[in-house]
């Protein structure tokens, strides 16, 4: 990256979850370490976990960055614009760091880096070995913290080996001896529902998709208590209603994740055929339970995305 | 990358540079040592100076490979699937490591590493340092080779810092004292004209575009005596014609850069009227010398690109 002393933002998708807040942070310290006028930013609210995180950490709440017109960025947890701030057409890309897919252009050669592993910070965390720049307790905190909520400790099938070590190393900086008991704990901190909106709950991890040229948008929960999402379905339901009619989708979808039982149950409004034939099971009452489906990138967005292939 | 049998083809683009010839074989090498069973593959003829290269090294030509249905690839120097062995669309993408700028759409999460250096080979090189495997004498010559050939010893505008300091590690290891004797060495070895035909000139590295949707091939060459360029330029223009009409370009470009006198004489057919709008410079015999511009990537492409836009 050009040293200069305008400053760089580093950010996460919208509707941030804990990933996209803790990898920004601890990506915008890492630049510091090199020198670079960087600062972390947020597309969005930040969810429960989240705040449970940082609070634990004694960490600030990133800067939020709605417009990236004319702003430089470091784009991490994502790369399609669609999921970046708004105006990302606009800005300047000096760097990308993500685990998902590839659907990026851009008209000059960067600094881009995606691997197949289970959370972003894993990849940033290796950045800062490879570097020989020593990892604060906070930020190792804050970075294992973000590997157990996005691999939902270590039970998601996006998680790998890396993610286990890195997560691992990252626990003895951190000072956190039960690993598994601490990834539980985080998990916890979002899974109830008392108290949110059902936009609220659609919302905290909502991601924008085109399969084959159409709009669809997929949410994703993770819950310790099943009973909470089947006592709220109703009103699930028809603020997916709402959302597919208001926002031009062509499906809007809720993922219930089990974290206990490994499981989901997926809500949708729309053209909902597109999941039957994607799974090849049948939609009763706007839902249908998918034994072992943990994660949207790669349970559901794949087999979905070939659905709506003409 | 998931461990198993199957061949992993490291391939770079189709009119293969040295710097596409050397990375495929120095990175093919290094997943060895990783313990895949990969093997370097070529996507066309190799030219005169990776001929003098491999030659020099003792190391052999890879294998022709121009169909990649059903095969696994690892692409090295290119990431556009234009640029790319034919029905790339038919492969399994496993890994990409590149230096250009990036036009890429996956259906999964790969390994994919872009850095905005001079050469692949750079890139490669820390892939050695950071996983602390040695890198071979014959390796670290071929690697130097294409950090030599990609920068013009090291006076193309996209040269960076970690390319000549990579190329001074490189030369420990490949036990070459004079670095720019050596390339200059290198860039001779292609630089004369003499017995190729207009065509071979042409398409000894040459590659497709898509500029807002229209089709343009630019091909370089690399010359130490211009006087050779001259008087081969009825020839040459002759041939772009021919290409132009007959592979429905928009518009067909030779860059001939002197490496000497660093400038480049753009010979070109098709809609011209581009080329003099992207650099205020009006074409007098299907020509143009541009002072200073070295690269097709830097100096040749972004101008271009921007003067197609509506």
């Amino acid at each position: 990256m050009a040293n200069n002393n305008e400053t760089v933002y580093v950010i996460g998708h919208k509707s941030p979850d804990t990933d996209s807040i803790c990898s920004a942070i601890a990506y915008a310290r890492f630049l510091n370490e090199l020198g670079e006028n960087a600062i972390a930013a947020r597309s969005g609210e930040i969810n429960p976990e989240t705040e449970f995180v940082l609070n634990k950490f004694n960490i600030q709440v990133p800067e939020l960055l709605t417009d990236a017109s004319g702003k430089r960025l470091v784009l991490v947890d994502h790369n399609e614009p669609a999921q970046g701030p708004d105006n990302i057409d606009k800005a300047e890309i000096l760097e990308v760091i993500d685990h998902h897919k590839i659907a990026f252009k851009y008209s000059e050669p960067i600094y881009f880096h995606t691997e197949p592993v289970g959370c972003t910070a894993t990849i940033i965390a290796w950045e800062y070995v490879k570097y020989d720049i020593e990892i604060a307790t906070e930020i190792a905190g804050i970075m294992l913290s973000a590997i157990l909520s996005d691999t939902v400790v270590f039970k998601s099938p996006t998680t790998t080996e890396d993610d286990v070590e890195t997560a691992e190393m990252l626990a003895e900086i951190a000072e956190i001896e039960d690993i598994e008991a601490f990834g539980i704990e985080v998990k916890k901190a979002k899974s109830s529902l008392k108290g949110m909106t059902p936009e609220a709950i659609i919302y905290s991890d909502f991601k924008d998709f085109e399969f084959s040229g159409k709009k669809v948008g997929i949410g994703q929960i993770e819950v310790v208590d099943m009973t909470e999402v089947a006592g709220r379905k109703t009103e699930l339901i028809n603020k997916l209603k709402e959302i597919t009619k208001n926002k031009s989708y062509i499906l809007t979808v809720l993922i219930a994740t089990d974290i206990m039982n490994e499981g989901s149950d997926v809500i949708a409004s729309g053209e909902t055929g597109y999941i039957e034939k994607a799974f090849n099971k049948a939609f009763k009452d706007n839902s249908v339970y998918l034994e072992g489906v943990m994660s949207r990138k790669k349970d559901v967005v794949p087999p979905l995305e070939k659905a709506f292939k003409p």
